[in-house]
């Protein structure tokens, strides 16, 4: 068979949609190119863990030319998209960290999987002064910025700001924001306890700011209720009804709920709040004249198509779903969603070649699961809610699982196991802030 | 007894010898400050493991504050040192990352280990074109360039321009040159072996280049000859009696010992070649006026001590030793060396504060080893002359055992198992040239 005529697959985004969409078809007739701009799969649940040093980036992140390298029918490429073209069925491209790109390929499928981002309320310009914990680089920043704001607090004489230096603040109180709040709680209470001379990394504060009345809005209040019992047993001040309203170098600005501004002194700020669809959604609408929400999501078919367009899918958080019922859902932003419409596409893709449509997408909810701390997390798996240690250890294999590569997962395991028994942190450095030291510094010389 | 009274040592950079020296006081009745630039011990022999993906920052760093967490008299501190003055006992210092430091420390007995660095022969401007394997951040830097350079390969149309691409340029035939070497190749040829679809990476050219006419010169030439066939037998070529005369971002040039340039295209060029000591050695010279040689290095007195100024010690790369014959020598650059010179200023205290002169400090060779590849390396060990597989099994015994952190070790002898096992690196990552996502496009989205 001529090589033209082989159907051609160009699948954007190597997260977990787009992972899943090129494993279930290996071994069809398709010929891939996966594109992303890395050339890694992060495993994102865990990246809050590299944030305060319990895990290492080469333990969450595995390559994608590794994962596939057995598969010939799947061509990995570095690069980055700046359009569609959807009439000629073609995407622009540009080149990413010096790595050449083609201008353009072309597709007879598309599959686009671009995730999505924390949003600043749109306040871009509080982003210099927080540090998200979604990429693999900026948890490596948080990381930089939560261990070198207690190596301040040992070196300031002035109380005030050794007090700002020792105040951590997370804004928004899903999930991650959880997760971090409470890895930093045991920082300061358990890994760090002896670390210091001059401060006792104890009396930190821990704050986790959040809009609504409770944390984890995305399960039942009761286990809500749980998880901020937890948190507050590890030393987190959750605080609840508060709306951020502003962010500088030195604080957090927030509406007390009544209107009132109330003001926090602290020098890190965490910031997992508000979602945004990454902005190729806004190039599909366009192109396609498909719905755009004000989170910047694109509306997609029952069969997770662009409108007008059965060979383009979306996936993962930069979608809405049109249900055959006609009403539009966001489906939950956790990696089971994007990995089930992942396989959807791909069955879609099978089916069609046969010349068979494919049903609509259905969502299976597969439970939802946070974790709070050691030996504390929340379940909530079709309706059996589950806590404490019991959830803990459900989130804990879970989490080891769906971890690529099996020598991540015996790494990961053992950090875990020895964290869990020693309350220590292995990874806990602080690297440059721009990643670079100065070139003539360089080599650990001089060190100090 | 009152606090001011105790004897003050600090000790400037925690690198093999100042670790050693806190180690050896960690008992004595003495107030220790350890500085450094950074908040970790880098075990530097596996650097280079690092820069080819196949251990992560975090397995072969470790917090200095872990470290000393029980030593109550131990007090690390992030400053850079920028002058000394002797006179009044004290070290000026410098910020680091945002961490408030003092102006000034003053101590009673000072132990500078400040180390070293390459050298780029003079041409500072090479830098730009080559990277150094020598500090955590200079290893991921020559980490995301190796694998870009494979990317930039496959995507490259041009055959000339491709060739280039696959060609890797390693400068100075020392262990880390050798090391780097093997690396690559073993890269190239197993590794990576199936990850690319235009390409084959085992056409890749690894060239290293040397001033001398045998690699590892420290090593007797019997064992360098074994090695250089260890690294032809991986695909190394090494080109022996070349010295580099210019770096660009397109090539290297050397002389070819006839004095005739010769070009070699590449877009990638490691450099291992040349040390310089730390600029802390020039301070410590200027300031005692004690000798500095043409690579920087202050020279001590038998006792490791500056002269004219018995209450500082000097250590490791930065150094050269005056013996008791009164002729100045070099001891070998190797993390022995330094940790025996930490262990005898921490002796040569202690002995003081009892009122005793310590005698002068011996070296004690403990022998030579170096790592080509896979199962294959060289040792010298008193006269005892290894090579492959045995080598290679002492190599890596030796190098677990001092590893900092047991953590570490399993984590480490784990992945060595599997790579060894399976030819895998699983830390391949390319993360951004300087380390950071631009802020508007983190978030791991757009992904691409």
């Amino acid at each position: 068979m001529h090589q033209a005529s082989v159907h051609r697959v160009v699948i954007v985004g190597g997260g977990f949609g787009g992972l899943q969409a090129a494993q279930a078809l290996r071994r069809a007739n398709v010929d891939i190119t996966l594109l992303d701009r890395r050339n890694f799969h992060l495993f994102q649940p865990l990246t809050y863990q590299v944030a305060t040093g319990a895990l290492s980036p080469g333990e969450i992140a595995y390559p994608l030319r590794a994962i596939f390298e057995r598969a010939r029918n799947i061509r990995v490429l570095m690069a980055e998209v700046t359009d569609f073209d959807l009439e000629a069925r073609e995407l622009h491209l540009r080149s990413v960290d010096g790595v050449p790109a083609p201008a353009s390929i072309s597709y007879d499928t598309l599959i686009v999987s671009g995730g999505s981002r924390y949003s600043f309320f749109g306040h871009d310009e509080w982003a210099e002064f927080a540090e998200e914990v979604k990429s693999l680089e900026s948890a490596l920043l948080a990381r930089s910025r939560i261990l070198s704001a207690f190596e301040a607090a040992e070196m300031e004489p002035d109380p005030q700001r050794r007090e700002a230096w020792l105040t951590f603040a997370v804004v928004g109180g899903g999930p991650t924001g959880v997760e971090m709040a409470g890895q930093i709680a045991e920082l300061a209470r358990d890994t760090l306890r002896q670390d210091f001379r001059s401060i006792d990394p104890r009396t930190g504060r821990i704050l986790l700011i959040e809009a609504t009345d409770r944390v984890l809005t995305s399960f039942p209040p009761s286990l809500s209720g749980k998880a901020q019992r937890s948190l507050e047993r590890l030393g987190v001040t959750p605080l609840l009804g508060r709306t951020v309203i502003g962010v500088d170098a030195d604080g957090v600005t927030v509406d007390d709920g009544g209107g009132r501004p109330e003001r926090i002194p602290t020098r890190t700020v965490i910031w997992a709040a508000g979602v945004t669809a990454s902005p190729l959604a806004a190039k599909l609408a366009e192109r396609s004249g498909a719905e755009l929400d004000r989170a910047g999501r694109v509306t997609v078919e029952p069969d997770l198509t662009l409108v007008g367009h059965p060979e383009v899918f979306a996936l993962g958080d930069m979608i809405r779903v049109r249900g055959s019922d006609g009403v539009v859902r966001v489906l939950p932003g956790v990696a089971p969603a994007a990995m089930q419409e992942g396989r959807y596409a791909a069955k879609a893709v099978r089916a069609r070649l046969r010349g068979e449509g494919p049903p609509p997408f259905r969502y299976r909810d597969k439970g939802n699961l946070a974790t709070i701390g050691r030996a504390a997390a929340v379940a909530d798996i079709r309706g059996l809610r589950l806590s404490g240690f019991i959830a803990w250890v459900t989130w804990l294999l879970v989490h080891l699982f769906y971890l690529v590569g099996f020598q991540n997962r015996i790494v990961v395991f053992i950090r875990w196991s020895f964290s869990f028994a020693t309350h220590g942190r292995g990874a806990r450095l602080i690297t440059e802030e721009d990643g670079i030291a100065p070139r003539h510094l360089a080599g650990g010389e001089p060190r100090p």
